[in-house]
């Protein structure tokens, strides 16, 4: 009852589906951060729901830990497998299963991309409203609990995944949730499943929720005085109703490096960058009232825009955020802090972040999805330098602990992976021993992603 | 350790606070529709946090069943201690504790009802959009995941309340999510509980997302020559991106009944009641959108107002449903089902029942959530007619197998409790094990509304 017997047994069953080459092994064992590289013992790709049974069948029977891992574009290190193990490369299920255009629905396997649902999407007139930046797996991101830009208007990937299909840590397959709207029959295990970082089942099959492609979209940008001001400006226009889509928060740091990559002068100070969705009229009267606010908080150089180019050019600029973070210091490596908190202390929270790392000599940008109240805060750092590497260290423990001290949490939108996990018991205290008898009821052997979520128990 | 000792154990605790009287009992041992009446053994009634972690830590101490009672205007008997025990009635922690104005959230107490939160939030300009129709407790409407009118627009309990305090089996306090809007940090623990129906803890605190008072409200009525083009104008108008804070359909029967009660001379064919939400010029605009979709499939009669008598009188109306129903049996008593389906499939399922109900010689009428897919077949009977009750429960039977062949649910939104527990099997299949599973972690003594949710499993 080895990983090596596992890897034994898996051969018959995969043939060349089963992967032990060094350079396949090493590139499952990448990641985006400053974790150490990690490879797998071996790389399993099923192509079917009765594979990923048939592995985790096997898996079990000789207590071998597997890792789902499906683009790889986390920042928390989820898919690395720190107990070895296999890696289940999940790309080769990408297949769009169904779109149900009445009833604003679709099925997909977890290996889809997002910007590949897009495009199978656009003929529909519907498109999937989260956005994460990077090109995720859906099938990662709903392991995530994802979100992004859009989330302020459209939610989360727990408010937009019907229902899932999921293969439990003895290889039995359940259905979770199901087409209806909504259900009132027995425990939520869709969102049980959503946000458990592969440690409670693996995805196999997503039905997502879809939107109708609005008529009508604007978007602006707005130079700020001062991060108050921003948020003030937020706040307002949140509590007056007025329905946003996408309504993000740069530092004057971060609009410095925007000025650097793409050649424009922006004012170095906060802006907002804006997106409104809706009828014809009903954005160009959002817009108006927007606008009205924003000169109410000291907001100028307000200017909204209908055309696709200049819209597109606005969030490609926003998108380019990490680019734009490297260019103030090109040879550093960088990392981002993922704290949410009520929206009444999240100017608190982001002056905090800006004075702090200031104090502390290090280059910081701030990027916000101000409308939930999360913000990153990206760091350079050069990983040689030991000293550096513990002040930006000892800052992300400092603002983990604000963020738990305000009423907010750690992760808004990265999640727990290796990254967060120290931070699990403050965040939850008596509430973590629930997710522990959960775990251990699901996953008594601890063969799912092994090392994730649940930080090592005392007893 | 039985259930007499815990209630000997309860007594120096509780006091005056703890009845045996069998008025008391008998009130809690009611319910709204046809189960027979269930008196619990004692009812306790905690006033605090503590005092539920006592009573339940003793309950445990003697594997005493213990039933959460919040107003007792469940439809599936959720309330009832069918293997006897404490009933808990959270009546007394009835206070709202905080409204966070700014972060538009409010702290309650479970037993704060759904009304007397509205009237405590009315000044602030902010209100909680659940409409249940009943004046239900929030704790309920939680443990339920409990819905109405407005979840086309704003959601359930599920997408409304953001963090829990939950007393588990053994006692102890946990305090699950956090004021954050959102977060990616462990299990979705407040999901897990909310629609546990008290089988896996007992709600002692919620916060809830509040929604901003909209600037324009305009509603309408419309008729329609029949149930496909009712329900085709609202699958029409959602993905036209028009966004409608209620969309509700009754059946010809049904406006019968308004008729009757209301001295109208509607026309007796299927009709729409709608709402709009937003700015002044926005809902007119919807309205008007709408107003045209519907003329496409034959709708007719159609008016929109922004009076607010006019709208209240309309909405009165429709709230009045069970009366109108009532009023053409005025003899019968009333059940009611509460399917859920892809909206592509709604007009099925509700020509399906009117059709068999009418075969049946039933009389019954039909609500419906048409924007979520969930309607309410309600139907009359005589308890003392055998041959009709069985009728009655035939027709239920079908018309749940039918909701789970078309994709469906069969409960979106009053729950499991004792009447629907018999298709939990059919419905979820091996993931009723999942469901076990969780249900034995968190309470291995079983003492958390036994009998509910899960139904006897064979192992």
């Amino acid at each position: 009852m080895t990983i090596e017997t596992a890897i034994a047994a898996l051969k018959p069953l995969l043939g060349n589906r089963l992967s032990t080459a060094d350079a396949v092994l090493a590139l499952h064992g990448q990641n985006e951060t400053y974790f150490p590289a990690t490879p797998p013992d071996a790389v399993a790709f099923p192509e079917n729901t009765g594979d990923v049974a048939e592995i985790v069948k096997i898996c079990a029977a000789h207590a071998c830990p597997i890792v789902a891992y499906g683009t790889g574009t986390s920042l928390e290190g989820h898919h690395l497998a720190i107990e070895g193990g296999i890696s289940l490369d999940m790309s080769r299920m990408n297949a769009v299963l169904k779109v149900n255009a009445e009833d604003m629905d679709v099925v997909v396997q977890p290996g889809v991309t997002r910007k590949r649902l897009g495009e199978d999407l656009r003929a529909t007139g519907l498109f999937f409203p989260v956005d994460p930046g990077a090109d995720a797996s859906l099938g990662g991101m709903a392991a995530t609990r994802a979100s992004g830009t859009t989330a302020v208007r459209y939610g989360t990937m727990k408010e937009n995944v019907l229902a899932l299909e999921v293969v439990m840590a003895d290889g039995s397959i359940i259905r979770t949730g199901s087409r209806a709207r909504k259900s009132s029959a027995g425990y939520d295990l869709t969102k049980l499943m959503i946000g458990s970082e592969g440690t409670l089942g693996i995805i196999t099959e997503l039905t997502l929720r879809l939107q109708g492609q609005p008529e009508g979209i604007s978007a602006a940008t707005c130079a700020f005085p001062g991060i108050d001001a921003a948020v003030n400006t937020v706040i307002t226009t949140i509590q007056s109703g007025i329905p946003m889509a996408r309504i993000e928060l740069v530092d004057a740091n971060m609009v410095r490096g925007f000025n650097i990559i793409d050649g424009t002068s922006l004012p170095e100070t906060p802006h907002l960058f804006i997106e409104f969705h809706g009828s014809r009229t009903g954005v160009a009267e959002q817009a108006g009232q927007f606008g009205e606010i924003a000169a109410e908080f000291g907001g100028h150089g307000f200017k909204w825009t209908t055309k696709t180019e200049t819209r597109e050019a606005l969030w490609k600029m926003r998108h380019n955020a990490y680019y734009a973070h490297k260019a103030l210091a090109p040879r550093l490596r960088a990392m981002a802090t993922d704290i949410c908190v009520p929206i009444s202390r999240l100017a608190e929270a982001i002056n905090f972040s800006v004075e702090k790392s200031a104090e502390l000599g290090l280059v910081s940008t701030i990027v916000g999805h101000v409308g939930d109240g999360n913000f990153h805060c990206a760091l350079s750092f050069d990983p040689d330098n030991t000293d550096q590497f513990a002040r930006v260290q000892g800052f992300m423990h400092q603002l983990a602990k604000l963020a738990i001290a305000l009423g907010g949490t750690v992760t808004g939108e990265h999640g727990i992976g290796m990254g967060k996990i120290m931070y699990m018991q403050e965040e939850h205290g008596e509430a973590l021993t629930t997710m522990r008898l959960i775990k251990r009821a699901l996953d008594p052997q601890n063969i799912l992603n092994p090392g994730k979520i649940l930080p090592p128990s005392n007893h």
